[in-house]
Formats: C-alpha cells, sequence, structure tokens
C-alpha cells in the first residue's frame, strides 16, 4: 500500500502515521518529495481499508498495490481449479460445460420436456428459477419448492445436475438436499448476509457478477464465501450496466481474461441476460467460447411468448442446439472439448 | 401500453396479439402504418412485463405509458406522506430533519458522547451502524446486538430516535423492538426477501437508493414494501455509481425533483456516502436543501482517523454543526424550518 | 412515433396536437384511455425530434418507433455493403481483414520496419498515427505530414493500404491524396463538422465510437458522412467507458450483432484501445472475430516500451503474428477467410 | 509518480527503469518489498503518460500523485481568478452570473424580444446558438452568421454581452469580432484542434464538461486553452452520461466543490441540458447556487413547444423571473450578491 501526505505536513503528523502502521506490523518507508511525501508500506495490508487512511486530512492519496483478496488470488494458487458437479467438471481443461433451461420453473411436465429438449441440444446442467427475483411486486415470484422438486425429477430422468437461485437463508437446508449448483443472482451479489450462509454450504456456488461491480468487487464477494469455508465458486459474467439502449446490459468479456489472470476460479457467461434480445445470444455464446470462458448458461423455452418470465430472452431448442454446435466448432478451434 | 409490430407481421398473428390482451381485461385499438403496426392497450397494465411482450418475435417494441406502482404513484396520492418518527415529523411542510452519528457503533461510552455531540450540533435523530455490510470478509462487520443497546441508551439520554440498517430477516424482531427507523443499505435496494420482510414492519423504513439503480427500480423497491402493507416509507438518494473518479460516487440531486413528482414519499438525501470525502459534505447538504430535501443523513465522527469505519466522509462536531447553520440558512430562504 | 398526452389534456390541446403533425404530412390516429390519450403517427418522422414534441407541457411521453437513420438503415438496404480499400475487400463475405501497425508513427525507417513485420504476421493494411489526439498539452502530438509520407512509402514497399487519423479539416486534402482510410477518432465522433467534411471525400471512413455514445447516436454519425455524399463507411467498436477499472474501457462486443441487424455496414473491432493492455488483446480479438466482425484494428510495435505513445497495449510482432493465426482458426470455424 | 513492478522483476530490469527516469531529470527511491518493489519518483513528471510506463511489461501498477495540470492548479495559483466580460465579473466574490435566452437563435426580431425578456427577469448575459450540434443530419443546424448578427444587435439594444457557441476554426474571426464569451460544446470538449484554436483567442471560453468526462478529463481541456496562452477559462458542469432515464443527463453538483479545491477558475451550471426537462431546472438552479456556482446558463424562449430546439428544457420567461428570485435569496442566504 502506498500513502502519499499533502504539501507541508508536519514532521509530528508523518511520525504519527508511521508510528501508527509499524504498530500493526508493516514496515514502512518515507520517500520526500517537494511537494509531497510517500509512504511504502511492506506487509499483509488486506485488514486495512483504504477510506480508513484517507480519513487521515494530511493523507492525499492511497493506492493498494497489492490485491485486497487472498484465496481467491492466483498469486497463492497458481493452478486452475477444476469443480466437479455430480461428475461434471467445470474449468481448467474440461469441455466446456452448458448451463441451460427456462427462466422459470413452470411446473413438473414442462420441466420435464425441456430437460429433455436441452439435453438433446447439448446441455450439460439443467437451470431453472425456482424463487424468482423480480423488480416488481406485482410479477410472478416463482413456484418454490414445487419448483425444485420439479427439478429434481427431471435430474432423475436425465442425469443432468440442477443449477438453481438462492435468495433467502431460510431455504437453505433445501438447496443443500436438493440442488447441484447453488446460484446468487446479479441483485445479490453484496447481499453479504447470503454469502456468508452459503459460505458453509457444502454445494458450488455460481457467484453471477453485480449489475454494476467492478471485477474486484466481484471477486471479493468470492473471498467472503471461500472465507466461510466453501472453496467452490464459480464466477458467471452476466452483463453490466451501461447507458447502451440497443441491448439490456453490456457483456463484459474482456472479464474473462481479467478474472483468469486474477484468480484460479472457472468463469462462466450467461449471454441470455446479458443482451436481454435472443436475436443476441448465438454470437455471444461463440464470442465466449472464443474468449476462454468455461462454461455458458443459457435461457431455453419452447415456446417463449407464453413463458413465465423473461421470454425475449430464450432460445426455442432448435436455435439452441444450433447455438451448441457452432460453438463447440469454436471450441475445438481453441483446442477444447465442448 | 404501446406495443409496435415489424413490417409484414401476418394478420394472424395481430389477431393473437389483441385476443391475447383482451382476454386479459384490456382494450386494444390497432394503428396501421405502412412500415410497422401499432397496438394501444388501455386498462391496467401494471402487471404484464415488459420482457415478456418481447417474447413474441413479431413485435418490436414496447412502451409503458403509465408507471409501473401504484401505492407510491403521486397520481393516485396526491398529498405528500408526513412519516412521525417518535414524534419528529418528515416531509411535506415539516422542518428539514438531520439523522447524524457515527458509520459504525464504537461502544457504549462513545455512542453517548456522540449522540450528544449531533443533539448539540442540530441533529433531529441520531444514525448509527451495528450490522455492517463490508466489501472485505475481513474488515470489521458491526457490533451487532451490543450495537443496537448502546443507541437505545443514547435514546434515552438525548431523546433522539434511532436510525440503524438492518442486513438480515433474523434481526426483525430485534429492530422491532429497539429502532425507530429501519434502513435498507444501497446494496440491498433489490433483494426482495428482505423488501417482503420490512413490508411487514410497523416502523418507518429509510430506503437507500441503490449503486447503480434508476428512480423508476428504486420506486418499485418502495412499492415491494408499501405492497406489504407498511407504507411508512422514506427515499434516501446516496450517490450513483458513474465513471468518476474524484467522488467516490455522483450524488444525483435531481433525482429530488423527480421523486416528488412521480411520487407521495418524503425524500432524504446522503451527502457523506455519496461524496466520499468530508470536504465535499458541507456543499452538498446544502444543496441537497435547496433542492427541496426532506432531510439530510451526515456521518460525524469526533476523530474520524480513528473511525471503525469510513472515516474520510465523517465530520468532525464542528464542522457538522457550521454545516447545519449553513443549511438552517438555506432552509429559510426556501420557506422551510430546520 | 407514438405521443402520450396526460390525464386531463383539453380537447382544444388534443386538436392543435393533431393539427400541427397533420399540416407535416403526417397521418395521426388518437387512442383515448382513461389515464392518458395516445397518438400514433404515421409517416416520415425522421425530421421530428423527440426533444422538440415533448415542449409541450401537456406531452408525457415520446417513443419512436421506426428508426431516426435511412441511409445507413438495412431495412431500406438488405444487402451487406462491401467497401474495397485498394483492392482489399470489407464486409459481407470478404475475409476477415486486419489493420495493424504502430499507435503513432516514429519515422520513416521505423514506419517501415514496422510494415514489413505487421505484413509478416498477417495484416491487410496498415495503420499508424500522423496527428495524435491527446489528453495532455504537454504530450507529443505527432509527426504530421512527415508521418503521413513515412506511411505511403512503407505502402510502396509492402503494398499495404493505410489507414490514419484526421482530426483537422485544414488536412483533408493531404488525406485525400495519400491515405486510404480515413479515421475518425472516438473523441470526434460527434464532430459534426469533420463529419460533414469527410462527407465529401471520396475515401472509405473508419468510424470510431465514442466512449459514451449509444449504437444509435454512432449509426447517426454515419448516417451524417453518408447524407454527405460519402456511404464507404467503416464502423470501429472500441470499447466504452464503464465503472470497471481492471481494463481501459468496457469492450461492446455485442454491438456486432446489433450493428449486423440495424445496418449494412461492415464492423471493424479494436481490442487495443478497448482493454488499454497488451495481455487482453488476444483473447478479445478471437471474440471479436467469433461475434461475426469484419475486420480487427491492433496495435503493433517492436519495442513497446519505447513507443512514442500507448505502449501498455501494444503487441510485440511475435504475439500479434500467433494471435493473428489463432483468430484464422475461430475464422475458419465460422465459415470465413481471415 | 509511483511505480510498482511485479514480483520477481530481475534487477537488470529495476536497474533499467531507474537509469530511464533519472535521464528525465527525476530522482527516484527504491522500496523493495516481498511481494513486488516500489518506486517512487520525485520531480516535474507532467510530461510522463502513465499508459507508456505501463509498457513495461515488469510494471504492475502506476498511480500519479501530483495532478497532469500546472496552469489550471490552484497549488501555483492559491487566488480565484475573475474573468471580466464586458464589464461582468465572474468568479471569486463577484454576483452570481445569470446566462439565459433561446437555444437556437430564431430571428432578429425573436432575439431582440428574448433579450429584453432575459434582461428584465435577471439575466447578466445573452446566450444563443447560430452555429448548432445536432445528432441528425436532418435536423435544423442553425442560423449562421445571420444569427451572430442578431445577437450583436440585441447587445446593442440591451447591454448584455453574448455568449454563443463555436464548432469550427473557420469562424474564429467571426467570434472574436463579435462574441463576448465563446462556448465550447460538451461533444467538442476533446476535440484538442478547436481548444488549441482558441487557446489563442482574446476572448474568454465557457467550456463545457463532456457527456462521459471525468473531472480530471475536463481541467486537462482547460490546461489546452491556457497553455495556448488564453487564460480565461469558464468550466461549465451541464450533466453526464449515466443508466438514469428519468432525466437526460445526471448533473453533478459534487463538480463544484471539487473544481474549486483543485482549481482557480469560475464554475458555472446549466440545469438545463443536464435534466432536459423544465420542470427540473429550478430546483437545479437553486441547489447549483447553494454549492457556490459562480454563475447559471439557463435556456428561455416564450413559446417553448414552436422553439426550434430543444423546446422540452426551456423556461417561459415567467418561470425564468421566478426561479431567478429564488436563487437570488439562496445567494443572498450563503453571503452573495446576484
Amino acid at each position: 500500500m502506498i500513502i502519499s501526505t499533502k504539501k507541508g505536513t508536519p514532521q509530528v503528523e508523518l511520525d504519527r502515521i508511521i508510528d501508527n502502521f509499524e504498530k500493526q506490523g508493516l514496515s514502512v518507508t518515507l520517500i520526500r518529495g517537494e511537494d509531497y511525501n510517500v509512504f511504502g508500506l511492506v506487509g499483509d495490508t488486506t485488514k486495512i481499508a483504504e477510506k480508513d487512511v484517507l480519513a487521515n486530512p494530511w493523507v492525499d492519496n492511497v493506492t493498494r498495490v497489492s490485491a485486497p483478496y487472498k484465496r481467491a488470488n492466483r498469486l497463492f494458487h497458481p493452478e486452475d481449479t477444476v469443480i466437479d458437479v455430480r461428475g461434471v467438471q467445470v474449468g481448467a481443461a474440461a469441455p466446456v460445460t452448458v448451463m441451460a433451461g427456462p427462466c422459470s420453473i413452470e411446473g413438473a411436465e414442462h420441466t420435464m420436456r425441456m430437460a429433455q429438449l436441452v439435453k438433446a441440444g447439448g446441455a450439460t446442467m439443467l437451470r431453472g428459477g425456482a424463487y424468482k427475483p423480480r423488480t416488481s411486486p406485482y410479477s410472478f415470484q416463482g413456484l418454490g419448492t414445487e419448483g425444485i422438486l420439479d427439478m429434481v425429477r427431471a435430474r432423475e430422468a436425465t442425469g443432468l445436475p440442477i443449477v438453481s437461485e438462492l435468495m433467502d437463508e431460510a431455504h437453505i437446508d433445501e438447496f443443500e438436499e436438493y440442488v447441484d449448483v447453488v446460484q446468487i443472482g446479479a441483485r445479490n451479489m453484496q447481499n453479504f448476509q447470503l454469502l456468508k450462509a452459503v459460505g458453509k454450504m457444502h454445494k458450488p456456488v455460481l457467484l453471477k457478477r453485480g449489475l454494476a461491480n467492478t471485477i474486484e468487487e466481484w471477486i471479493m464477494s468470492a473471498e467472503y464465501i471461500m472465507a466461510g469455508g466453501n472453496e467452490q465458486v464459480l464466477l458467471c459474467e452476466r452483463g453490466i450496466r451501461t447507458f447502451e439502449k440497443y441491448t439490456r446490459n453490456t457483456l463484459d468479456l474482456s472479464a474473462i481474461p481479467v478474472v483468469k489472470e486474477k484468480t484460479h476460479l472457472p468463469v462462466i457467461v450467461d449471454p441470455s441476460h446479458a443482451t436481454g434480445n435472443y436475436k443476441y445470444v448465438q454470437s455471444m455464446a461463440m464470442a465466449a467460447v472464443a474468449a476462454g470462458a468455461d462454461g455458458l448458461e443459457i435461457e431455453v423455452h419452447d415456446n417463449p411468448q407464453c413463458a413465465w418470465s423473461d421470454g425475449a430472452q430464450c432460445l426455442k431448442p432448435d436455435l439452441f442446439a444450433e447455438t451448441i454446435e457452432k460453438c463447440r466448432l469454436i471450441a475445438h478451434a481453441v483446442g477444447r472439448e465442448m
């Protein structure tokens, strides 16, 4: 951590700063300039918050040189993490994984049919929402436990592991028992209470990036889960909020090489929520595989116009199968199975 | 709601659309153009999601003409809502209210001293965090129940009602018993589970705007709380995330006249979290009062360099008192008490 | 164009609105609702500005149904435009083109060497800046005419057509004489004076997307050039400004399918300026080709640490050649030459 | 400037870095850490670009400690700059100035009437556009020289100095002869060619902040003008682009205290373009004065529905007069004339 102080900071204040950090076990070096002084701190600074250092009115600027995360940091864990989901491997050189299914679970029969269709089209896991975060209190809020059990039955029939979103600590036992990958939605990425709770679970967690969160904040949220003891975290890029209006969000594919440089965790891309428009899903799925994504999460529905939520971004089963076929060609071009 | 369809949409598809909406009790008018057709829907469209209509591949564009909120909508509730917090009125022509105190509660003695100092400086309520949302799992997470009880004792001594952030449904009973205004933080603005839970509480709720949420989404989150039965919602603007780096966030003061036009709820402004820098708090507090804010939430600490969190944005007690004095002159200039 | 008016708008005002638009040759249909009225306009609305309609205080909302551009609009020009640059075809099924070279031109000898190196690595055109837009007046501003002539000599030796940025109308004759593709930089995307001037040129124009411009505004700027008579416009995505800090800008690859749907113009992607970091250029170049880009613009330097500008994002020649090789495999996977 | 290098950087590379900076006359100190090394540079670093330093693959991070601007920097010019516009003083303790008038100049008679109306309502200068930057090539582009001469006649009749936007170097002589304040629009804030040209003019320049430019970039553009010899720069905040949709842009009033801390230049606020809606102009004008703005720029039209551009944001003359009256009360409350 590097700290610069203002021109004219009295010696007694400089001494106080040095003293303060030395007490915390850090070694401090002072560089004197004409217009300012600079301190370099060496040691473990993960517990020091930049904002607190800035509280000193003599301090001008604080820069963190080393990353504020440890468990997620590739520096201390150079090998890629591979996560096993009921026998499906994700990460490193494992085949590109495909989580697919409807946005909302819509009953036993429909779920079973969709599971069979996405499996035929190339999916390796079934995704579906039983508890739905909705902007309006007047919108459909999901089938709840009934929806989870519909997915369990579809898993029994198809063998596809199931991925579903957890919104409430109250359902942790249910998810621990039935669900294979616990999804944390974008709006809950900094619901620290929930992150601590899933940090104690024994299931892999798919952590979606928040609409307006930096990659660093996203990794810090993974760190929350990992600090709780659960190191099986999959990071999922799903578009960030910008001023652009032709797409719902802006898919940030450069997050893929950045996350792979900074961490050892697998990266999944969700082109459906990112674009909000089925017409743009195929090309973004292909781009994600080309950029090195370890998996895709794609919404599929056999009758999007009647989907209970988010129909505009759903692929029909045949377009889904075509998309996976094209992605597979890209995967092979980059030397990977799919 | 206005829906436009693509050039060349077959008549059978147009009929299907009309039929579908008429079944939902809406009246539908069709305008035929050369390059497109437009449907106008008349009736209650709050339950229809734009995204679902867009699932129809013949649909090009959907525009919501009437707002998606009802209870918060000034159209159906023209008078300003006034909220009573243990005898302190907020909203309409009531005096501009001032919630002040430390970011984190730091023990009984400090809380008592801070309560007395902010009261002397012009505060009408005491704010303080007992449960703290922190980006890093390694940062201080708050004193919990002990902190809440410290605030209760300070209230007994000074008479100031207390404001504190709720992060977890598990603490609802504690907040119902002890706290006067339940704060929902920016990061939980779309934690719909928590919104539903506070919708059943009997205490006023201070709903902070999310870092990257539009005013419409913010009002929809208020609607969640109100739909649950709790109509005592205070909206708090605290800065939005932009590309600017000299301030932590960008304080959106134009939200004040917008919220006052669209809703009947009181608006509070938090210049401390918005700017992230104590040097800019005073001028932003003054601007907020000039723009018509019903209240301010300001962080105050007697020794910011040693604050347990967010020291950089805390005012010292004398600068706080000076700020309130200057705001009072502005309040009088706009014909309001403070 | 769809216009909604407020509840309680008097009949005389509704009549006035209808009358006003009918005088402009539009046909107007009125839909009456309980809480509002809606007008649908049919006819050519490209000359009507939404902002002007909103000036009527009875108007609540204006939605443009048809796009405000004509010449760039795929609706009126369904086939892909192919642009010929001294024999190199760009767009439609033509091979993916590669514009490569140093950020700034650094003298005759260096330009010649770089031209040979990028040609060997797979480039089809040479890019280089002779006039440089720099944030600081104290930074190097480019070699000017001398730099342009260095590029001309490199073209003679290698056959590569040359691409360079025009910042000033005063240099139009020079560019018309020497340069093959006239680049308009992101910061000048809405320098309408300059757009009108290049609209009268006879050379293809590479129009970079502005840092904070929507895709619609970008297409409108292309429309400016095309309205002047020059229909040879290449659109270049180079990253937009967001809150993310690990990359310089956020590369918006979803712009590729959007632009291809809305317009008939070729799309080029510049991963160098988008990411600002050579480590992320290769994966973003591969993703761009997978998503359907018609070309790439990449910065290459044989000694990035000593580059006269933007060294951090330059590829060394061997990494460039490897990148193009990998992109070629992707191009083949999507059925395209490169 | 502070530079950190990666773990494992060889000594020979560290020596090379030190040597390189020492040759540029800087003094360099090295702090060795376990996981990284840090260099502190002392001396004049305004000519070093962060991006160029980052080109060294051993470099991890670069932080600029001192600001990259000199002439605009309050550190080297502690007193507020006061600018004289034909006898009207702007800045420091001078009365809050008011630039008002129509968006576009609409002919001699209308300009004369508007000048008289805004003068009666409290304006100290007349603003009006003769050359208009328009997003669409099909929109009205301004009356040109004729419009400038209309303003000159209105100045003769009312004594109000005139403010108008310059879009093209070709009109510099005209502006030098007729116009009192040369406005550079938001879209041209980084049109460096134009900035250099006005840097040689002898008239004050009103530099609008770009839609997506940081305060630092805005000050750097002022620096461009000042480096050319013209130190009479007024900075004008007019809203930045964010995701919010209820207002056209987001007015960043915290820019006022930031600019006043970093520079010695006067700050003007334009609430009309910022909000894009006449209903929000009054409260934002009042907030701007409360926050310390040195002036306001407001659009006024006697018949906004028929304005040739931007009618939705124009105040009618009586609402304008009421707004200035209310702002005056705020100005007095903060100890300033208006």
